[in-house]
């Protein structure tokens, strides 16, 4: 297969661990990885190719304005590796908006696509993911967009999970068609009559991390700030538990414990899962956690050579031209 | 003081556990409680005042309609003991929404106050709680409200936990003014210009149960999302750990454990809380959990009286004329 491109700019470890991490999946994967990058910051690429790229997107920089004015960032370079058919997929760390604005300029969107969606599956206990989005693409959306997500998160979690059917639900603030905003109804109405896929109604904020469904549409401001309660909420919860298990009172108890509980923490840790994929647009583009570390970027990896693999970018072109 | 007004008929649990954590308060605390509901499932009112209300809204009813319909419903009746001077405040675990709609119709709003909005304290770890408002009274705002609930939830900050300069952040996708909805974007120019709050500018979800900001401000439909999905993930998170702590494998060293984080397990319940307070209406109003336990109940009229010795509507009241 054609090389995955990782940016080796982009994330709050990077260079260090994206290269470190590039150079494992190549390594213990066997996928090939070409990094984008200026080359004096990344130094050795531990046996990569590099493209070199002279510029980088901070991660609080303007999205939009970025991706024009920086056309030699490591973020756009990535992109255009995909377009020009160099590289079979893109992960990057980095400036989530900047990627998404950077995939949807250079890599174009699939053909009868409205709008890309950040789709992020939320990990549950004993299960598989639930996937979410959008969680933050497009912070103001229209109904229509919805349906689409619906279509492409189904997909996605098929292709994906293996979930046959996949059951999807809309995000609102009760179960009840009448429940919601004006954009959440009227979005209730066109999922109910869309086809191809499995609608079960609103669902609630307290049904994300539960087994009763498998793909939640939102709009991605919505979604971005349920991704990120999620994330405070995990955040604030494992280090006051922590703290007790290391505490003295704890001692050995608490060790114990400790390593019991190691299996839920990965499970529920942003960097096992792989990342965050940008659906909608034409080619694979995975959205890394902001603070991954080098193995989060070997999951991601594998995640990007999986989805090439399965032709996932073809599943959701079949899907959204068939309705 | 006058009596505070407890739903009998409210909650998952009721009126078992509701009758019994009000007649639980009125003896512990020593607050005068008055029951209102249906004679015949009440029963036994442990000693407490009951005053009749032969009607019932059920959790899922339309809070409207139903209270327009059911004028003799324990809700709606408690709400008149407030307006008619005969309770102090009322409270409730029954439908959210149609517990603001008769407090609202009955108490009527705080002169100057355009909408009311549910204030629902978010438990932080080693701190007192963020309150988060609107968690879900009106699900479509204006940007002008929630200007208003920036003044309440401030107020209700100082006059709960004592802070004095509660600082206020508005909950968006990014720290930057130009992240978020169109909405938010105008809501954060009004916050900035506005006197006596402490505007700190955008928050995310993950500062949300920090001790970075004291009060946030969002409209009703994100904040009940946020709410419910940080509900959720609570729950999935205990059980996940209770099932590990109580395994063979975590044996005594589990039991151990389990009692540490005892504290922590109900620093986080919702039952400790005192439940969530209805602002901007002309009495105090509180709206429990619904599947609050007596113990919930308890602490609801203990909070109760406090913002009724503390004159909480007063205050609200002076901050809302002083714009």
């Amino acid at each position: 297969m054609l090389p995955v491109a990782v940016d080796a700019m982009g994330g709050d470890r990077a260079p260090g661990e994206i290269v470190a991490g590039a150079a494992r999946a190549a390594d213990e994967l066997g996928v090939p990885v070409v990094l984008v990058g200026r080359p004096d910051a990344v130094g050795d690429p531990g046996g990569l190719e590099l493209v070199a790229a002279s510029e980088v997107i901070g991660m609080a920089e303007d999205p939009a304005r970025s991706v024009r004015t920086k056309k030699d960032s490591s973020l756009v370079r990535a992109a255009e590796l995909v377009r020009d058919g160099r590289a079979s997929a893109m992960v990057s760390a980095g400036n989530t908006g900047a990627t998404v604005a950077s995939a949807l300029l250079r890599m174009g969107r699939i053909s009868g696509v409205a709008r890309p969606a950040v789709a992020t599956p939320i990990p549950v206990p004993g299960s598989h993911p639930t996937v979410l989005l959008d969680a933050g693409a497009m912070a103001e959306c229209q109904p229509s967009w919805l349906v689409q997500f619906a279509q492409m998160g189904s997909v996605y979690s098929t292709v994906r999970y293996g979930i046959e059917r996949p059951r999807v639900g809309l995000l609102s603030i009760g179960e009840e068609p009448s429940k919601g905003t004006a954009f959440v109804k009227e979005t209730y109405d066109l999922l109910a009559a869309a086809p191809a896929i499995d609608f079960i109604g609103n669902v609630e904020g307290r049904d994300i991390m539960t087994t009763a469904v498998d793909v939640v549409v939102t709009d991605g401001f919505t979604g971005n700030v349920v991704l990120k309660t999620l994330e405070g909420a995990l955040r604030t919860l494992v280090s006051s538990i922590g703290a007790v298990l290391v505490s003295p009172e704890a001692g050995e108890a608490g060790a114990h414990v400790l390593g019991l509980l190691a299996p839920l923490a990965a499970a529920m840790d942003p960097d096992t899962t792989g990342g965050a994929m940008l659906l909608g647009v034409d080619g694979v583009c995975i959205i890394s956690h902001g603070s991954s570390s080098s193995a989060a970027i070997v999951n991601a990896v594998s995640v990007a050579r999986d989805m090439v693999e399965k032709d996932l970018v073809g599943a959701l072109a079949v899907a959204v031209a068939a309705r």
